[in-house]
Parts: C-alpha cells; sequence; structure tokens
C-alpha cells in the first residue's frame, strides 16, 4: 500500500514541508531507513541521523529548526512520537482488517451465524451452532468447532484451532498455530501399570483485548472453564492447562507454563521459560523471572521470584552471589581446618 | 446435545428421586453447576452443597439420605464417582466419535483404504497408499502422507501433521498442531564452518492408546524408527528428537525435551520442562521432576531426580537446603576466620 | 520407491556381486535391517553383523573379503560410507523433490508468479504478489501471505504459515508447523494496568541454506527485519522475537527462545531449552550448553557458557562439584565451630 504525505498529514493533523504528492510505502526507524518510506525523529539524540537518512519523509516536531540541509521532506506535528504509534495502528490496521468477504472454497456448518464486516480466507472451517460478531478476521485454514462463541473485531491468524464450545471475546488476537480447548492432561492410573484417559468436557473462556501468540496452547477443563481474563497478553510456545485462570492484563513471555488448576491473579508479569505447578494461585501483581520454577502459592502482592526452585528475589540473588564463590569458600574452610589442626596442637 | 434423566438413569443402572423428563445437556462440579447440568455427590465433605446447587441433577449414592430440601432430581446408584465418570466418558465420545461421514472438499490420495465409520473433515489430505481403520476420526486440515498406516478407532484433532511412512495403533489419540515424523536434526560439520543436512529416511511408529498433546512434536528415525510404545501419555509442546524410544506407560508432561536417540524405560514419570540429553537411557519407573535437566543414563529402576544438572532427589534437597543458606554459611566462615586469627594472636 | 541393484550401482559407480535385479525399497543400518532394505558396511567392528543381516543388499569396500558365507548381495564401492550417505540424499531427494504440479482445490491470488517444476499440495494458500521461485514445493495446508517473496528449491512442508512480506531464500526446508512472521510481543503499559498492542510492522528475513524445524515460531521486526542469515539451522519448537539477528552457520537446538533485539554471531552453537534474554549479542563461535540461561553479552569469540544464569563453562563445573558438596561443607563448618569454642575456653 501506498499513501501521500498529504493523506499522511490530513490522519495526523501536520503540516508538510516538502513535496505534497510523495507517495511512501512503508515504515521504518530514522537510523534505517531506505527510500520509500517514512520515519520520525522525536529525540534530539538521534538529531544527526535527520541529516543522512534515505528516508523519504521524517514527521518531526513542529519547532525542528535544521542546522544543515534535510534531504528528506518533513511533515511537522505536535508530538512526533505519538504521531508516528498512529501512523503504525493505522497501517497496521490496513494490513489486517482490510480482508474481507469470503474467499472459496470455505466451510461454514449449520446454523451458524456471522457477522457483517467478516473475512473468511479459503480452507477455513466454521462448525455448526457458531456465533460469530461483527469485523471478524478468519484467516485461510483456521479450525472453530461446534457451538463456538466470538466477539466482535477479533482476527484469528491462519491456523489457529478453536475446539467446540469455547468462548472467545471481543478485540482479541490470535495467532498462527494456536490451539485453543485440547484436551486437558488428565489420566488415572490403573492396577496393571497403565493409565485410563480422564474426559476432559469443559471449555475455555478467553476474554477482551487478548493477545495470544503464535503455537500455544491452552487446555480445556476438565470440567468448567479454564479461564483468560480481559487484557491478557500471552506470547508465543505457552502452555496453559486445563482449569487455569489467569487474571487481568497479566503478560506471559514465551515458552512459560502454567500447571492445572493454578490461579494468576491481575497485572502479574511472567518472564519466558517460566514453570509454574499446578494447583497453586498467584497473588496480584507477582513477577516471576525467566526459567523460575514456583513451586507454592504466593500470597503476598507485587513481590518478585527468580531460581527453580524459585525464591524471593532478595534471597536469590544473596545465594546466587556466594554460589559463584562457592570453589573459593571452599578453600577458605580447608584453611580454617589446617590452622584448626595447627592449634590444637 | 440434550438426555432426559430417564436416558441417564438407564445407561447408569440407577433409580430417578424427581422429573425424569428433565433434560441436561453438560456435566459440572456440584460447587460450580448452572441449571442445565448434572453434577455427583460422592464425598461427604461436599454434602452441604446440595442443599444450595444449582445443578438440575445429581447423582448420589442410593443410601444417601438428605438433611435439608434439595431441589435437584437425584438419580441413586451405587457408586456416583464411577457413575458419573461413566457419564463423562460418554459425553465425550458422543462428542468425537459421533462425528461420521466425509466432509467436502477433502483429497483421498490414490491406493488409500478407509475402514467403515470413518469421519473425515473438510480440507483433510489423505495421501496416496495410505491404510485407515476402522472408526477414525480425521478432523478437518489434518495432514497425512503418503504409505501412513493408523488402526482403528484413532482420533486426530484438527491440524495434526502426519509425515510419509509413519505408523499409527488403534486407540490412540492425537491434538491439533501436533506433528510426527519432520526431519530429525541432523547435520555433518563442514570445513568451512556450514553444515550439510544429513538425510532423515527413517519414520515414527507410535502403539495403540497412546494420547498425543496439541502442538508436540515427533521426530522421525534418521534411519530406523522413532517409537512411542502403547499406553504413552504426551501432553502438548514436548519434543522427541529421532531414534528416540518411550516405553509402555510412560507419561511426560508439557514442554519437556528428549533428545535424539535416548531410550526411556516402561512406566516412567518425567514432569514438565524437563531435559533429558541424547544417547543415554532410562531404567523403567525413573521419575524425574519439573525442569531438570539429565544428562547421564539412569540405571536403577525406581528412582527420582531433581535439578538441572540432575542430581538423586534427596541429594539434590539437602544441596538445595544448604543452598538457600549460603549467606549465612558464608558469614559463618567469616566469623570463623576472625576467631582463628584472634586465637593465633 | 523400488530400485534395482542395477540403478544403485550405477548411481554410485559401484560393482555388484549378486542379483543385479534385486529390488529394495528402503535404506537400514546393517545390525537393524530387514528384507527389502540395503546397508552398508564401513567401520570393520560391525563385519560380523555382515553374516547375519537380513538386509537385501550391503555396500562394502572393494577390498572387503568376507570371512564366511553372506546371504546378501553386495555392491563394492571405494569408500561405503560416502557412498551411503550418496544413496540417503538421492532417496530424500526423491521423496521431497518428485512432488510435481498442482493438487486441487489450492488457492493463489492475484499478481502472483510461481516458477518452473512447483508442486502446490490441496488446501495450499498462496496471498497476493507472492513471488516463488524455480522448483519450490509447498505441501498441503501451507499459508503464504501477501508480497512474501521465496527462492528456488525451498520446502515448506504442510501446514507453515508465512505472514505476509516476508522473504525466504533459496534451497532452504521449513517443517510442519512453523510460523513466520507472526506479531512481537510486545505492549506498552498503560495507567489503568492494561496494556496497548505496538503494532508490529516489519518482517522477517531467512536466508540461502536454512532448515527450520517443525512447530517454531519466528515473529516478525516491529519495524524492520527479523534475520536469519544463510546455513543458520533451528530445531524444532524454538521461538524467536522479534527484531532477532541470528549469524550465519549458526545452530540451535530445540526448545531454546531468544528474546527481542538480540544479536547472536555466526558459527554459534546453542543447546536445546536455553533462554538468551533481549537487546543482548553472542560474539561468534559462542557455545552456551541445554537449559542455560544468558542474561549478558558475550564479547570474546569461542567461549562456552553453562547454567541459568549463565556462567562461563570452567566457573560453572566449579561452582557446581562444590554445591554438590554443600551438606557435607556445612557439617565441616559446624564442626569448626565447635573446635574454635573448645579452643576459646
Amino acid at each position: 500500500m501506498e499513501y501521500t504525505l498529504e493523506e499522511i498529514a490530513q490522519l495526523l493533523g501536520g503540516e508538510i514541508k516538502g513535496n505534497k504528492k510523495l507517495k511512501v510505502s512503508t515504515l521504518a526507524k530514522i537510523q534505517e531507513a531506505s527510500p520509500g518510506s517514512i520515519a520520525f525523529l522525536s529525540n534530539p539524540k538521534y538529531e544527526n541521523f535527520i541529516y543522512s537518512t534515505d528516508a523519504s519523509a521524517v514527521i518531526v516536531n513542529k519547532d525542528f529548526k535544521p542546522k544543515e540541509d534535510v534531504k528528506a521532506s518533513l511533515i511537522l506535528v505536535d508530538d512526533p512520537y505519538t504521531s508516528f504509534t498512529l501512523l503504525l495502528e493505522a497501517y497496521q490496521r490496513s494490513l489486517t482488517m482490510n480482508k474481507k468477504g469470503k474467499e472459496e472454497p470455505c466451510f461454514v456448518g449449520q446454523d451458524s451465524r456471522i457477522g457483517e464486516g467478516y473475512y473468511i480466507g479459503a480452507f477455513a472451517y466454521i462448525g455448526h451452532n457458531v456465533t460469530i460478531g461483527k469485523n471478524v478476521k478468519i484467516y485461510p485454514q483456521v479450525y472453530i468447532g461446534d457451538n463456538v462463541t466470538i466477539g466482535d473485531n477479533t482476527v484469528l491468524y491462519s491456523g489457529v484451532k478453536i475446539y467446540s464450545d469455547c468462548v472467545i471475546g471481543h478485540h482479541t488476537t490470535i495467532h498462527s498455530g494456536c490451539v485453543v480447548g485440547s484436551d486437558g492432561f488428565g489420566f488415572a492410573p490403573q492396577p496393571d501399570g497403565s493409565y485410563k484417559t480422564i474426559p476432559q468436557v469443559g471449555n475455555v473462556i478467553i476474554g477482551n483485548h487478548v493477545d495470544i501468540g503464535a503455537n500455544t496452547v491452552i487446555d480445556c477443563a476438565t470440567m468448567g472453564s479454564t479461564i483468560i481474563e480481559d487484557g491478557v497478553k500471552l506470547d508465543n510456545l505457552i502452555q496453559i492447562a486445563h482449569n487455569v485462570q489467569l487474571g487481568q492484563n497479566t503478560v506471559i513471555a514465551a515458552q512459560t507454563g502454567v500447571s492445572g488448576s493454578t490461579k494468576i491473579g491481575k497485572n502479574c508479569m511472567i518472564a519466558g521459560q517460566v514453570g509454574i505447578v499446578g494447583h497453586i494461585s498467584l497473588a496480584n501483581k507477582t513477577t516471576v523471572g525467566a526459567q523460575a520454577g514456583i513451586g507454592r502459592s504466593v500470597t503476598e502482592e507485587g513481590t518478585v521470584w527468580l531460581g527453580s526452585p524459585g525464591m524471593d528475589k532478595s534471597d536469590f540473588l544473596k545465594s546466587f552471589v556466594v554460589y559463584r564463590k562457592l570453589p573459593e569458600l571452599q578453600k577458605r574452610i580447608e584453611e580454617l581446618e589446617e590452622k584448626i589442626v595447627h592449634l590444637q596442637r
């Protein structure tokens, strides 16, 4: 897609200094920009880049006074950073939300209702009795099982799989390869050493304004619901087990796993590759560092945990500092032992 | 799906106390149940919930004598827990196994044979010379490569990918996004620092009554077979490398990785996010704790391993207890050093 | 596929001792071979297997003098190991590269160009304005977004998802379930505790001779490109975050995660389940052991890192040796304390 500076200036309420008819097709950082792109200058630290940038246009503060010649056309605004963010959002929206209509072949089951403004990509599968809101974008090869409900303005990228009976809110985005509603991992040991599968008949309920990364898996509840509350942000390749509950605005980085029936509070920040055992709860605003292993409930709000097994941050750091010096400590103990022998003589 | 209490009582061999014509459509825990659901009461600890539950019906022991009014209809049986489990199984079977027939478009290659009772979802792909048993359920967007063999009553959920030449047993369930038979990770270093791909021409053999979670990957063998024996249960997002062998009834939790050519015995329990190096073997009934790293073979049966690098459980716990006290130990050493100085004077 | 020994001998420039018309259909290790397969004998340690193998044919050194009867037909060559590798490569090429033509239904958008020798499997989706080189194999259910460019001889296995605007080189192989170009994980905290999504408008650029494993995820850059240089080998279930750069011939094992904006040099070897934080760089030829956590830049070439938090290999090993003896060290400190008390009296 291409836009003229005129169109962009109008969107941003800015003023053009240069060629109004100039077209740009992409956004870039000022220090990496190539011709055909638009960049911005906000932090004065980066000012010298504006004299050498290959960007076709740069968004600058309306008070900006160049000290040298500037090759690029300029768009003058009140707050270049905010304006650029607006532009980024408009650009991304134009990429995902302008997809419209139905590509054939796709499959839509009986008694399914789909709101206006939809995109249904080729080879997408929508089961029976599915309810889909307005402006929902269903990319190619998505699978939506029977009885699923999806809110307005939600985007499911190519290859997302939603098992039957799940509920997904509005303004939620789910990336490729993500699986929602697969069976929880429950097996009853039998006397002969084999396992009997415990049926998993619950569902997953995902709130509004949730973002879920590629190839993340959220299992359905054994009974009842696995719950992802509003505003939760999940990165890629995360494992959310059956009957887990993730509180509002909690953020989890890639490759972390949350075991069955654990409840994580609101506004928590969980780093990558963390493991959290089942049947515990973490208080609101808990922070967990990368690769930590959390084996017990955290009841106090706002604490920070590191290490595996997980320890309070300051305890962990104190222990780890000594861990690094262990060979030296061992030596000091040996020296003490020798000295004691001398003294005992 | 809806069932009358009459139908349920007949299935369970129970007796109804209440409205025979009442319909229920889902199963729930007695403390979380909403109208339209059926729950059970087995543990007397939960008895008080039966007087307040919103469940339409509750399965109870035939000797149960209510102490207060019960709003729900009752089904009286010998063993409520077992009856409820039966009901759960019947419910789940009705969800997955009642899918029948072929949805169009789907792709079936030449010389492929499919047993009766099949379900082939839309956009499923079945290659050439594939042999599929009876009552196999192939959900939409599944891919089955050439020459694959699949046993009776096996279920492949939406988006499962089976590479050519793999063999899958009967009564096996594979969840969405699971990949079976991708190339093993084998590369020969070249003098110029680049790598040459070592062709991976083996396959994967999966036994009977195996359950495999969503987005798990099982690589094919370099030559020969990667083998998953009967009754193995694998959770989500697990990595099984080329030429691995997993013994009967071994259970592995989410996000664990098993490196190439490693053999894991029977009835092992491997927790989540565990790493196991290549070319080793673990004896039968080995247990490995979450996030542990196993770098050497385990030859004795029934041992438990924790930590990374992995240690025998009791050794690990003893060391970790001291690890937590390291700052204090360091202080004690400093005090000893001071005292010694005094004594030496 | 079946080949006669005559065809194989011709390919290898070898001489047949036995039945020229004999057909073999698979390759095997000499100690595991079954009838219908061809094996090789290179290492004299394995010589005794040739007298008992069930292989129909064995590739041997032209100077090989059997000490007993050999049931199998022989193909005599200069270097059996190299010949067998050639055969393996030819076999695998015949499996993947002999797929040709277009299976219906598939979807090809407007203004997309596809070079000769292509395979497009059923239910594959190719967006608008896509450019695809010669001999590219696109397996069933692959998704290729708008404006993607793909070089010659590249293979995308079933279910690969490539988001719009990504660039993929030639002779590159991507396995099932891999996602390329999903949104980077970027969110700006808001005063009310919620997060605003930072638009991710960059792409992913993947070089030549790259191999990427099943269910691995490579996120697009926020702006600019996430870059995977030539010759990189990525195993399964790996997370590569936005704006990461992986240097030429770097190899990463399964389930490792690299956080945003990190640059990894050339010829690095990163083991499995490693975590690397964002915004750092690793020098060329850095080696990282399994499950390690790298939290700081590595500036010196050729170093080895272990543990979480990561330490220089020799430091880690020295500390870990003492860690295992911590309970004993604690005891020695207690003994010292007792002795001191005695001495102080």
